[in-house]
């Protein structure tokens, strides 16, 4: 990325321009089908017929038909939805340091920015303290289970019923926690036990970024009742959705009549089509694979010359570095964060910060990212930890 | 529009086109920025600041800020939360025959499609009669307050409090009724001396479709406390939005701290800008004005030919004719429009019909449309006019 001033950074955070800025296979697809034809989808085009059924056939069974929509918040304000038509209930679970968009409904799932105003929804919201592998010793998930299975009660024994638990299957703004395959399974049994849906937000999650799935639902080891999906999905073309069952969209299509103007139109089809196929033919998923475990050993490397470094994580293309002011106490260095993204971004380098005590790195490259682009970054980092001082 | 099959069409319904079919000017700006840099506002880009400079500009004091969102939906959905945030209520009070979006909470202001679900919304919505001119006499629009005034009082009444009158300042939905200029006037004082908001949703009324005012609330001699947009704002891209004063704009910041990944990024203010020079440079606006006038004529011409045309409408660019099996009770000919849009449809115009009665033809061209395609138009209908016997 240049700058207005001709300054060139390099992108090591941002998930919307997935298969790389400005994509040459997305910005022609995008050029050839604006300028070819563009409706609604009331007018049927088989650009969203051949995407979504090569979308569909990313998941597994019985996930087989979508709805396209224009933001992940739409996607998230419709899976909502589709819990209360399943269940009758209206109680949805997250957990205390997520984000799931911004629509009335959808923004009471924010605990860090809870809205003043909003309808008086948040009555049926309960949030769970979100998973934190550094500090909450939960290697199999079962607390976490336990957690969302209080949450439950709390909304059955308050007449408000439960209808979902909604998650970022790799908890990535709760700062992608170490966590083992099938982690939460034992929380989508607690929601299945209780006759509720699970709903996998793969906003940031999924198209390959976590290297060992396409979707990371998958390496969690659960079959989610709604996946949604957004920001990757048209490389920065407005275009999101989510995928489901047959049985969950019959009902809520049974129960509301729902139309998107923009959602799956051509062109965001065209732009969608090309991100799948940029994934697919540049082996995008296997690259985050292999750039994780490459960026995983070089910042086990810092941790060994930095002690301000308390844990390092990765999961696949999103990685990153706790920082602490002790490794004893493990207290967190927020405000040393905060000072390391700046001086990153000094030097040329565009990260970010975030999870449950905002003092981890987030690390989240578009896919393209390589062994000579992590080596740059790498070796930044190392310096900027080694001229800046630890601060409280 | 050709369709797969190669068939041409004339399109006389499609608003999201609102520049023409792949307007060359709008792909290429497209293009241009998708190729040069695409990122969420996050990073400051003169594209969001030139367009929404150059958009409040067509608005009047103190309307002179914006957020811009990716669907008429999502603005509409921060408009009613706007109106909480200013009221500390919750009541919103729209027409009974209108459409204003899909999110959990707009989707609740259509009764014609009333959502099973919806998280209880329903209980602060109120609908009013919508206006009918060919039926119900209201020249200045005082029944029509009198209405809002009602549903007011019973929102005051029952607790919920009011926040906030939403309509579409030509009733597009409700079938374009014939206004005096200035009509919404009445309706509005009632709106501001219950403490509430007026919020016009200009989604299909806007950008200078009225053909006499770039905004349509001009026309009805209101300013709105938030103007809501969307469909031809990028002429197919998804870019909407809304326009508020500063005031309105600091309480919501303050209450809610909303951020829209996709909502104003480069690209969308790129396509939104170049309809707005389209709009301008090929005097858009004026041609809507110049067209309506001769729509209006010659369907004047035909009802004096077909007496099941009851009663002709239009405001600019939008125009249309009410079918009646009988001049004298009015009786609506709803299965006879759904006829004469299908054999329009077989003939290779595309057209559609609304209203109360859902018997209201409703043309509704791009902006571009001329008298040459304004002729083919009414040949066709008087040739299907003529050879369709009216049927109940």
């Amino acid at each position: 990325m240049w700058d207005a001033g001709g300054r060139k950074y390099l992108d090591c955070y941002n998930n919307v321009p997935h298969v790389g800025h400005c994509n040459p296979r997305v910005v022609e697809a995008i050029c050839k089908q604006a300028a070819t034809l563009n409706t609604h989808t009331r007018y049927l085009h088989e650009g969203i017929l051949d995407y979504v059924e090569r979308l569909t056939a990313t998941c597994e069974d019985p996930l087989e038909t979508a709805i396209l929509t224009c933001t992940g918040s739409e996607a998230n304000d419709i899976a909502l939805r589709m819990a209360e038509a399943m269940t009758g209930k209206r109680g949805i679970v997250a957990t205390d340091a997520t984000y799931h968009g911004n629509t009335t409904l959808v923004s009471h799932l924010s605990k860090s920015n809870v809205p003043e105003v909003g309808f008086g929804l948040g009555q049926y919201l309960r949030h769970v303290e979100a998973p934190d592998s550094y500090r909450i010793a939960d290697p199999d998930g079962q607390r976490f289970a336990a957690k969302v299975q209080e949450a439950i009660d709390d909304l059955e024994r308050s007449g408000i019923g439960f209808a979902a638990l909604i998650v970022c299957p790799l908890f990535l703004n709760e700062g992608f926690p170490t966590q083992a395959e099938g982690w939460l399974r034992p929380a989508a049994e607690a929601v299945r036990r209780a006759g509720g849906l699970l709903i996998c937000d793969e906003v940031q999650s999924g198209f390959g970024r976590s290297g060992s799935h396409f979707w990371a639902h998958q390496r969690q080891g659960v079959t989610p009742d709604v996946v949604t999906m957004g920001k990757p999905m048209g490389n920065g073309h407005p275009v999101a959705g989510l995928v489901t069952t047959a049985e969950i969209m019959a009902r809520f299509r049974k129960s509301f009549r729902y139309f998107n103007t923009f959602g799956g139109n051509p062109v965001s089809c065209a732009a969608a089509m090309a991100v799948l196929d940029e994934l697919q033919e540049r082996n995008l998923q296997a690259n985050a694979a292999r750039i994780g475990q490459l960026a995983q050993q070089r910042l086990v490397e810092l941790a060994g010359r930095h002690p301000v470094i308390g844990d390092v994580r990765q999961s696949g293309m999103v990685f990153g570095a706790e920082f602490v002011l002790d490794r004893q106490e493990r207290t967190p260095a927020a405000a040393y964060a905060d000072l390391v993204v700046n001086k990153m971004r000094q030097r040329g380098i565009i990260l970010s910060k975030l999870g449950r005590h905002k003092n981890t790195l987030k690390i989240r490259p578009p896919m393209p990212f390589g062994a000579e682009h992590l080596d740059l970054l790498m070796t930044t980092l190392d310096e900027v930890l080694t001229e800046t001082p630890v601060i409280a």
